[in-house]
């Protein structure tokens, strides 16, 4: 008999052990499992897995945008940046991307096979701030930023500073993207979920939180940060220009930290009723701008660009102390720093062609075709799931995803009990088994009581979408029919 | 008067603020601003800051590897894989690179704007898998390796793992690299720390571990991993076969999770005396292969490859509990997956082109070109430190420090405790200050009592070293002058 493992799931670090992380679950790894069946040959209703779970549009064939893909493509291959290699090299580069990529490297020094600076190589962060400042209308500070792993990392470094033990009390959404609950699990921290209203559009309600706080203080937690999605995920909604001041408000009377994640920023649907502002900009405009303690979070990996695979983000500390940054610069530096070429893509995000440069009207025409595409798509979605049997759903304002709520029948509801799963869960292995489409339960972002949802993207290639639409209906249909 | 901070340093998470790291500590921040300095004109007795303080070769002009950096640039650009644009792309490219990139891409499916699998693309482990079985003459797992955003992001996953709560006990070596007691601090584990022999060429002594680890438990420590640094960081040892089955059998009879860090395994300076093992190969051939628990870590940022800003890695799970590696596929899985042109890089260090293939002969040239280049300025910094007045210097087997130790007259020590610093961080504030030179004081790897010490790398470009070693030289007869 093989001796008892030293380390065993009985041992090991409890906050992992009850880390939950649906969004690649049991469900996506089931979605894995198939799709390895099918290569092998094995036949399921349907030809090919669509992974809806996760906001990751270049899995779904969405092309990258060709100037940072050109500029990303110089910088790893300096050589082509030679004098005698330009007759050549500009037949396949246009004439912007080489000045860009010269640039680039020049500003990194050392180039992306060296240690950055722990914070981001300089230069690229004074891109990111010279962005900010564009885009708000009030400048940024390049030493206030630092570049990131993906918005992820970033969240996981704040998260963990402002844990000062097992009472420290983080207020996130519910539902919300479950980086902020599987963190703090990991951390042993207190999450104190308050809860967005589904009927009023995912609508946050001031007041409502100062009474979590209240109630979450007067049982001995340090509730000491607040949690802002927006655009939210899963759910989608835009904040309002008042109500972010009002958010601000409330965060300087209740001694709060706001942490605004606000990736999905150019993920925006209403752009007329509903424009984003950041939160950045909002401070700037609220009468503690200079009290309110901030940090607003920023990636590649969503908006029209979509390099999730690249790892690159950034955040942005306001009003922070300055102890408690040079804390954050330590913690930066044991992981030496973010992968350059993150950092790279971040910089091209926020500086793309301007007017004139000979990849401005290429970048503009893919800009503008994946936002339509992707605003299409997101109507679509969202008027199928509204057409369906017990099923309502929310407008998107923003973001990827839409988060449908269903009713489900109490057949359906009892089958789950007796598989012992949760309803919402059920349905959408139901859901994944019949049409191969991989969505994930409103059990793994948290819901109100007694209501189920799933979330999915709407990020399938336009040229599937009616197929992909018709499946969900079909198989919802039959759903229905079988429990109802 | 403003507000107090709600975040402050005396209530952020302790464990940060007792962290520690001194490779890119005060000293290597006082190294930036002296090079800020520099370029706005201000004289110093140097014109240039040399960073010594860190393992990164690109940093110091290293030139990356030809056929990677090919390879990786098409990959992120694979509009210059279509046909019609191989006959100009082929001016710039071998057809290995070509070939090579194709099918990489054909492997990850979605190209490297797509999260991957959260455990590295399964292609490209399975390209680490035979590296691993042809290093040691027995098979690897694919499913038993993770691909990481370098060995440090690796290493703070496993350690999180193992750490069960205070109790939980680490084996780290002293002197050791401090990214294991920073993130031991930073998890609230316990450090149980193990000596070196020095006058032995940093030797490991299994019985004097053994001790450590029965006072230790005697004290109400879980003892529970023992971490090795193979070859030695800061210390440069390489150890030999039988001190390897020795250990093998000492965490077997003690029941220890052996970390085996090996990411400078082919930084090996005396291969015929003292050739790099694996402790992979080691565990194959112990009595115990299939009990004892091993996790070794590599890195694409040592070696010849010096990709230290692309942070890729990869580590290899023998023995683990299945239930274990469940868990850790679920907490890989909340960070997504690691950077994909890491993942490349990983899976190209372990391929490189084959004999016959194009661009064999260049690769082959670059990689002896910079190991013996390595190789010549280790024993030429070796050899100045061994010359200077109450210095000596283990020779370097691998790695790429040297470790030397400093015997300080008293009125250096006097003058240190009256600037109060510690001596070896006083020495090396002067070396700063007088050479440009930055390296790490002992201190910051820990080491034995009323000894001192300083790492520095021997990286400095060769054409350079004569002056860099002189510098040296000079400084310490100064210094030794001033306080003698």
């Amino acid at each position: 008999m093989a001796d008892k493992k030293v380390l065993t799931v009985d041992n090991i670090n409890p906050h992992i052990r009850d880390m939950e992380y649906a969004v690649r679950g049991r469900l996506a790894i089931r979605a894995e499992e198939i799709r390895d069946e099918l290569a092998q040959g094995r036949k399921f209703p349907f030809n090919t897995v669509v992974s809806c779970n996760i906001g990751n549009p270049q899995q779904l064939n969405q092309k990258p945008i060709t100037f940072f893909r050109q500029v990303a493509s110089l910088c790893e291959n300096p050589d082509l940046l030679t004098a005698d290699k330009e007759p050549i090299v500009s037949q396949l580069y246009p004439k912007d991307a080489i000045d860009r990529a010269r640039q680039i490297l020049k500003d990194i020094g050392a180039g992306i096979g060296a240690y950055s600076h722990s914070q981001g190589v300089p230069a690229l962060r004074k891109a990111v701030a010279s962005f900010i400042a564009e885009r708000d209308g009030h400048p940024a500070d390049p030493n206030s930023i630092y570049l990131t792993q993906g918005a992820s990392a970033g969240v996981q470094n704040i998260l963990s500073i402002l844990t000062e033990n097992e009472k420290t009390g983080i207020l996130i959404p519910i539902p919300q993207y479950p980086l902020y609950s599987a963190t703090l699990t990991l951390l042993g921290a207190t999450p104190v979920p308050y809860y967005l209203d589904e009927d009023s559009g995912w609508s946050l309600d001031v007041e409502e939180i100062r009474k979590t706080v209240h109630e979450a203080r007067s049982k001995g937690t340090d509730v000491r940060a607040l949690v802002i999605i927006n655009p939210g995920n899963p759910t989608g909604q835009c904040l309002d220009a008042q109500n972010m001041q009002d958010i601000l408000t409330f965060c300087h009377t209740e001694r709060l930290v706001l942490l605004a994640d606000e990736v999905y920023q150019t993920n925006i649907y209403e752009p007329e009723q509903r424009p984003f502002v950041s939160f950045k900009k909002a401070l700037k405009e609220h009468p503690e701008r200079d009290a309110i303690e901030l940090v607003s979070f920023h990636s590649i990996s969503k908006g029209m660009i979509g390099e999730c695979g690249r790892r690159g983000g950034y955040f942005e500390c306001c009003n922070l102390d300055s102890g408690v940054m040079a804390q954050l610069y330590k913690m930066a530096s044991v992981s030496l720093c973010p992968n350059v070429s993150g950092q790279i893509m971040t910089a091209l995000m926020v500086t793309p062609p301007k007017q004139g440069e000979p990849s401005y009207a290429l970048y503009q025409n893919e800009m503008t075709g994946l936002y339509e595409s992707l605003r299409r798509r997101s109507k679509k979605l969202e008027a199928v799931f509204n057409d369906m049997e017990g099923v309502t759903c929310q407008p998107a304002m923003g973001s990827m995803y839409l988060f449908p709520r269903i009713r489900l029948p109490p057949k359906a509801i009892a089958k789950a009990a007796e598989l012992k799963v949760l309803p919402d869960a059920f349905y959408a292995d139901q859901m994944l088994e019949a049409t191969g489409v991989c969505v994930v339960p409103g059990s793994g972002f948290a819901q109100k009581e007694g209501t189920w949802h799933f979330r999915s993207t709407f990020l399938p290639p336009e040229e599937l979408f009616d197929d992909f639409c018709g499946n969900l209906r079909k198989f919802h249909a039959d759903f229905m029919a079988t429990y109802n």
